[in-house]
């Protein structure tokens, strides 16, 4: 009699909690009603005893007409469990949970999705095989920069941090889930993934809830100021024993992290940051790890081939997926791949070299890591300004991707780097002009014209020319253009910009262009000579009149 | 009565025929005996009523021990019928044939392979994942030229290119097996590989024995002269129908040529010349045989695939294999595809574009079309001598192989390119400096030392460094080794040559060089400088003492 009381009760406040529905954009709604690519969540009073993260399965499945979309729960601590949905189509939906509980199964529901709100694209698609846009159809040019453990710095500096960020040009954010030990980085995180006992060992097989509300929060304040998290799920720079768990708490702290943050719109997963590191024995904290009697796992080829697999199965909107090397490229050709995501201390010096990668994997390249700005004794951190300016403009005539980094010593070691803070640099304002040229350019992204040919243009062919000329000091410039299969009509005019990429102006060329056939390869114009100041950095953009 | 008469005089007669081997290696001989990665072959007389191509099946077995290795005859008109065996193991080998006729089934009998001669080094495999060797062991740095058609021109112009080839620095040479329809190519070939009716129809499902006779002639004087034989197998330069003949007519066709050709050592598999030409409806030569009323069979990529698992299947050993792309790369990290052959125009004026190609391959990557030195009015066919030898430089110091090729204008249109006859360039006695300084240098291949930061140097860490300046006209350099991972032994000492790679010069620098720690990433030396002429393609060597 008592239990059915209880059993009573505790259908009642289900049902409250269904109907406390939060959109975890802000604010509590007591409708169910969700915008498009918001988030959708069911909270569920259900067992606390033994390790409900192993033990307890739950899933919902979310309907509207014919489509059914299945996906995992997951077990927030102090017996609440949590679905969480991101609907990707306006309308009403239904959903029905399943789970080997009986307090947790066969409940369902009902919502609303209702348009999205202004600020609100959806989440980050590829686009134009080398590109990419948002849900609404928006282009997203990702514009990145790099705060690997900032997250796990506490409140004070992690606000700065994001008060940095809302004032930057940078639309995406590379940040481990895994907090970080390595040079410049020996302070403890506030937080652990993992439950730790008595003695400071971590129990991989249960995680700490209060970790991972804290890491949701600060994903979701950086979608509120327009951020796509690109979130490293491994990483080798760990004394802890995170990077060598075993397959089976690998498989398992995937699975959680999919379920708790597939419904932000604006993540991106990043398998690894230096995969092939943590393959590595003689790695050094690998190495380190040993010496201080920690079980070593090292990951093979096959792990990650099944993490993709994991993230294709589990992630019922397949966010963006890729995987970041160290000194040996991952097959970024396998289905699962969406994107290539590259460290290469050299590719984007040189848009020749940029290009190339886009050729053989057919994919959008985001040269994720391209050195930092900045002056530590490492020659991975030591470019300037100009140079790490340079390596976003070759990257973009090459119609890829380039990622910042900023690496200036700091007496308290905030290198923005890795806990975030304040800028230093010189390059974060320049790089936002080239997001302005990038933006006001085709929405399509910008296409290598005459690829191969050693031609330094990139654009939209007929309409949209954007030359960049580097470290060549130009006084004057001869107007000509690829014709790289492209036939222009008779009459065809163009107007030309000098843009200082480094001091950031744009001069209108006085007159108009027109075009006339020259040889097999380009055309020419009447009006031949465009003057330059013989300053590097210097490009030009070229429209087609009208524009 | 008759039939058995007729048939033991038929049986005396294959007897007699299988103890005429020859080893095509110039003589013919009497007894039984092969050198190792020489041919065997076996003549049978069988039915010529029919189409023998298709109808007729014959394989045979060869055992030697534990091993069996099993492969196709073929037809070769006249009612006579050839299996070509190229034994790779030393001793007593014994074969039995299979035909679904009676006359070819069950044919059995042994012979000794013995050792190669001298110039005999077997078949090139790939080593060390980014280079070549023969199966002897002796190191294959590829020196490639191109002559696509060559082997179509006539007695006179063929013999001329085998006498040029021989005492050129070439080791492997590009040509077609289909006659070619290009630009500066329009005569008509001596042989047709298929029959042709009295309108001049071809009949894809019968081939012309003269036609591959004839080639196989080509293809083993290239072997005797030390030639690898890159054999194109498809390309869309054509005006007869060879490049659209439709999936069953192009696997015929392969099945075909790996048993005529696959027992030559000296044999490469080279899918296409620019595949993806051949899947595009609007390139020119395919529009113009659609305008003839051809029949018009795309290839598709699924095509290629399996043509690729076709030669993995049907050739017994397994020689390289890889396609040659146009502008859309094929994927080169299928499993099938032994190296990368790649054209790019741009790649390889950069040792650091170069590179890259190996970093996302694993594999040997041969950039068999650089452009070609030469003067024709295409941007394709008029580097100059300087930039075509440049272009191999870059290449092999970032652990690459490049391919020359020569288009100097003819008044009879004798273009090397693709015919053959004579060189007129510049550039071949410099590449056959090169190929002493590969042949000189490590004999596991030249590796690229500190990659991805920009220091032009390749070969063995800790021993061998070759470094290339390019067009930097360099007065001095200031002695300086990467680290790159390799802790040298303190009083490590190297000695230092300058090459003049366009003069084709070695000099040695006085003294001796004996290194320490700079930083994290630099050796130095007490001896830091040396002099050079401020001329451009200049290189240095620079080996460990003793060497």
């Amino acid at each position: 009699m008592k239990s059915q009381v209880n059993r009573l009760l505790f259908s009642l406040f289900a049902i409250c909690l269904i109907r406390m529905v939060t959109t975890l954009e802000g604010q509590t709604a007591t409708s169910p009603s969700v915008e498009q690519w918001g988030i959708f969540e069911i909270s569920l009073k259900g067992p606390s005893s033994g390790n409900p993260f192993r033990e307890v399965s739950l899933t919902a499945s979310f309907i509207q007409g014919d489509q059914t979309i299945q996906l995992a729960g997951f077990y927030d601590g102090d017996g609440i469990y949590r679905i969480r949905f991101m609907p990707e189509k306006i309308g009403q939906w239904h959903y029905r949970t399943k789970s080997n509980h009986a307090d947790l199964n066969g409940r369902e529901g009902a919502f609303s999705c209702v348009a999205a709100s202004a600020s609100n694209h959806g989440p980050v698609r590829v686009r134009n095989t080398y590109h990419f846009a948002y849900a609404d159809g928006t282009p997203h040019f990702p514009i990145g920069t790099t705060c690997y453990a900032w997250a796990h710095q506490g409140d004070e500096l992690e606000e700065q941090t994001i008060a940095t960020l809302k004032r930057s040009p940078f639309n995406k954010l590379r940040m481990c889930i895994f907090p970080k030990h390595y040079i410049y980085n020996t302070n403890e995180p506030v937080f652990f993934p993992f439950e730790r006992d008595a003695r400071g060992e971590f129990d991989f097989t249960r995680f700490n809830p209060e970790f991972f509300r804290h890491f949701e929060k600060r994903v979701g304040e950086l979608r509120d100021i327009g951020i796509e998290a690109d979130l490293i799920l491994f990483h080798p720079y760990d004394r802890w024993g995170f990077a060598v768990m075993g397959s089976d708490n690998d498989d398992h702290y995937l699975r959680y992290v999919v379920a708790r943050l597939a419904a932000y719109r604006n993540v991106w997963w990043s398998l690894a940051n230096e995969f092939d590191f943590m393959m590595n024995e003689n790695r050094q904290e690998i190495v380190e790890l040993k010496k201080r009697g920690k079980q070593i796992k090292l990951k093979t080829l096959a792990d990650w081939d099944r993490f993709f697999q994991i993230l294709q199965k589990e992630d019922p909107h397949q966010h963006l997926r890729s995987i970041h090397n160290g000194s040996i490229l991952y097959n970024h050709t396998k289905p699962w791949v969406t994107h290539a995501s590259i460290q290469n201390g050299s590719a984007v010096t040189d848009y020749g070299r940029a290009e190339l990668l886009r050729d053989v994997y057919q994919k959008p390249v985001v040269y994720d890591e391209a050195k930092y700005e900045g002056n530590i004794p490492r020659r991975w951190g030591n470019l300037s300004a100009e140079e790490m300016v340079h390596r976003f403009w070759e990257g973009a005539i090459a119609g890829t991707y380039v990622g910042h980094g900023e690496t200036y010593l700091h007496s308290q070691d905030i290198i923005w780097w890795s806990k975030g803070g304040v800028l230093h640099g010189q390059s974060p304002a320049r790089i936002a002009f080239l997001r302005k040229i990038l933006e006001e350019g085709p929405a399509e992204g910008l296409e290598p014209i005459d690829k191969w040919q050693d031609q330094p243009v990139a654009g939209k062919k007929g309409e949209n020319y954007l030359f960049y000329f580097g470290r060549e000091k130009l006084t004057s410039w001869t107007f000509q253009l690829p014709k790289a299969g492209y036939e222009f009509p008779a009459g065809t005019k163009f107007k030309v910009e000098v843009l200082d990429t480094w001091d950031m102006t744009i001069t209108l060329v006085d007159g108009t262009f027109e075009i006339k056939p020259n040889d097999n390869y380009t055309y020419i114009s009447d009006h031949p000579r465009v003057k330059l100041s013989g300053k590097p950095y210097m490009a030009l953009r070229i429209r087609r009149v009208p524009f």
